[in-house]
Parts: C-alpha cells; sequence; structure tokens
C-alpha cells in the first residue's frame, strides 16, 4: 500500500518583508524536500550567466502582455520600469503532477496568489524586530537614511498583513526557521485530503 | 521579543483503530515536545499500582454522573460497563495557560471531542493495510478468530470516518510517524493567530 495517499502537489507561498531572509530560507528547505521552485518570467535582459527558464524566463513586452490578457499570472506586478510574473499554466501543471512548488515572494505578490489559488499554503516570515531588520537591509545594501527608513515603513505595513496568511515563522535563528518552514512542508503533506474515497478504498480492496 | 506569539495552547487528538499504534506514537511525541497528556476520569477501581490522578481520576459512579449533568466532558463512553471521560474544565484550564494537551482516543470518542471543542487539531493515525493491522492485534491479545474479525470490520468503519479529521498519519515506520506527528505540532504551533493585533502591536511599539 502506498505511503501516502497524496493526490495533487501543494503550492507553498513564502512571504515577508523584504530583508527578512525568506530566499535563504526557502533554498534551504528546497535543499531537503522534494518539490519546484517556481521560475518567474520577466521583461528584463538576462544578466551575464542566467539562462532562460534557469533564473527566469525571459520574455518580451509583448509576450507578457499577451499572458496577463490570457490570465495566465498567479500574480505579476511592476518593479523599475519591468514586469515579473508567476506563469500559472506552469505552477499548475506540475501541481496536478503531484509537484510541490515552492514561491519565494513579497507580501503584494503572495496576496495576489491567494486570491488566484486559494487552495496556497501561505507561509508569512517575521524578522524578530525592526531593529533587526534594519541591521540586515544595512548589511546588505548601502541605501541611504531616507530610504532604509522607508524600507522599515513598509515593512511594517507588510507585517500588518500577516492576519491574511496560515502560518508565521520569527527568522531569528535561521536553523529554527527552516526547521519550522520544513514541519509546515510535513504537516501539510499529511493533511487528509477533500477526496477520502481513495484512502477508503484502498482499505476496502483488501476485503473483498 | 518573543519567539512565538502565541496565546493559547492547542488540544491535539490522536485517533485510529485500536491496534494501530496511537498510544506508542503519542507517548514519544511526549517525550519531545511541551504539553500534557490528558488524563480521563473513570468509574472502574484502580488497579495495583495506579494512583488517582495519575493514570485516571478515579470516581464513583455518582460523582461521574454529576459530571455529565454539568457538561464537563469533552467525550465520555461506557466500556465494559464502566465509565470514562475526558474533563473538560481541566483541558480548558491548561489550554488557557497556554499549555498544549494531548488525548489518546478512540474515534468515535475524537469526534465527540470535536463537536466540544472545534478547534481541536485532529489526527487519524491509519495502518498501512489491514493486513498488518490483523497481525498487530493478534500479537497483542490471545482473542480468538471471530473476535479478530469483528476488531478488523470495527476498524474499517472507524477508517471511513477519516475524512472528519484533519490530518493522517500512516503507522508503517514508527519513527516515520512520530515524525510526522512532531511536525504537525510545530506546524500548528507555527499557525497565525485569529487576534493579530498583538503581533502587530511589539513591532509598532519599536516605531514609537
Amino acid at each position: 500500500m502506498a505511503k501516502s495517499f497524496k493526490q495533487k502537489g501543494k503550492l507553498f507561498v513564502i512571504s515577508g518583508p523584504s530583508g527578512v531572509g525568506k530566499g535563504t530560507i526557502l533554498s534551504r528547505v528546497l535543499q531537503e524536500v522534494e518539490g519546484d521552485f517556481s521560475i518567474s518570467m520577466t521583461t528584463r535582459s538576462p544578466r551575464p550567466g542566467e539562462t532562460h527558464g534557469k533564473e527566469y524566463y525571459f520574455v518580451t513586452e509583448e509576450e507578457f502582455l499577451l499572458n496577463i490578457e490570457r490570465d495566465n499570472f498567479l500574480e505579476h506586478a511592476v518593479v523599475f520600469e519591468h514586469m515579473y510574473g508567476t506563469p500559472k499554466d506552469e505552477v499548475l501543471r506540475r501541481l496536478d503532477r503531484g509537484r510541490d512548488v515552492y514561491l519565494d515572494i513579497d507580501v503584494q505578490g503572495g496576496l495576489q496568489v491567494k486570491a488566484a489559488y486559494p487552495e496556497a499554503v501561505m507561509i508569512f516570515i517575521l524578522p524578530p524586530s525592526l531593529k533587526v531588520l534594519r541591521e540586515r537591509i544595512i548589511g546588505r545594501n548601502a541605501d541611504a537614511a531616507d530610504v532604509i527608513d522607508k524600507r522599515l515603513a513598509g515593512a511594517l505595513n507588510e507585517i500588518k498583513l500577516v492576519g491574511e496568511y496560515e502560518y508565521y515563522i520569527i527568522n531569528d535563528d535561521l536553523d529554527v526557521a527552516v526547521a519550522d518552514a520544513l514541519a509546515i512542508v510535513r504537516a501539510e503533506n499529511c493533511e487528509v485530503p477533500e477526496r477520502v474515497s481513495p484512502i477508503i478504498r484502498q482499505y476496502e480492496n483488501e476485503t473483498n
């Protein structure tokens, strides 16, 4: 008998303020689990070393707009004059094949995904404090003080949306945060599916 | 800042057919986590070595009936002429203090608990197959063949109720099953609480 009655993959959305470490957590999680990282589509040009279909799907603006028209984005946004989006068809195809798919995305984008795909497992990464987040942002970029203040104000506004998410993880100790994320993935894969008849049938078949 | 914004404990209900190993899984889980095993009330007499308030609360039938009248059971049942029940007041008191509480209970009892306390985290332990369950039952008791058949038919009827539960764990390899259960507990403790204002306030207070 099967070890699991999983019928479909799950879409895990890892969100949180910029600088909170969601990318680091996700890359550690993907080392441990079976699952695919969702590849975004963008209109920006590939940087040296970047490959179409690996870091991004690099497309023309025309092609991007066609995907919007066809409602083929779980979310999309304009960042610094370039367009970025998560192609819906590919994600759904993977989920249908039983693969889990992982998305690392800002809070607004995460909420777009939830609206387009309500079954998504929504995980919010919180900083231990805004003070720590400020230090992390300073460590990453050489932003001016007023830019940093703006980022922190944005982070607080994003944190106010935590109630839209199902899970929260405080990224204080990275190992603990990764273990939390892995527990969420494992628990979600123990969730009783909507259709239980295939489970019951397996046991019934033994009695015939 | 706190490592967690937990406001209340969670009630974990571990159910499944007799012989599936739910007691073994739960005792392993309780070695790893912070939490209390719920102690049942019973009208049967203590066996040698059993202590009131440890294995059971041993009470008179009169006292038990008074608890029924006062609606002080999360569930109760009659087994071989004796009454058994899970006292509600004590469980709720622990949950209010932020302690997780664990219940090992048959499927019918589990569904009673869910009705009385819908926030309960419902976990169903499945056998890898009825064949394996039969072997485990034979290994435990010296039941006659017809009694074993009756038990297995009962197990199948209980399995048909798996859709009432939130999580399922297949107890094939005990270590895997325990790890599943621990992941569920950890993930549930990452769940965003209903009231998120205490979370948001922690970050807001930093900006004042």
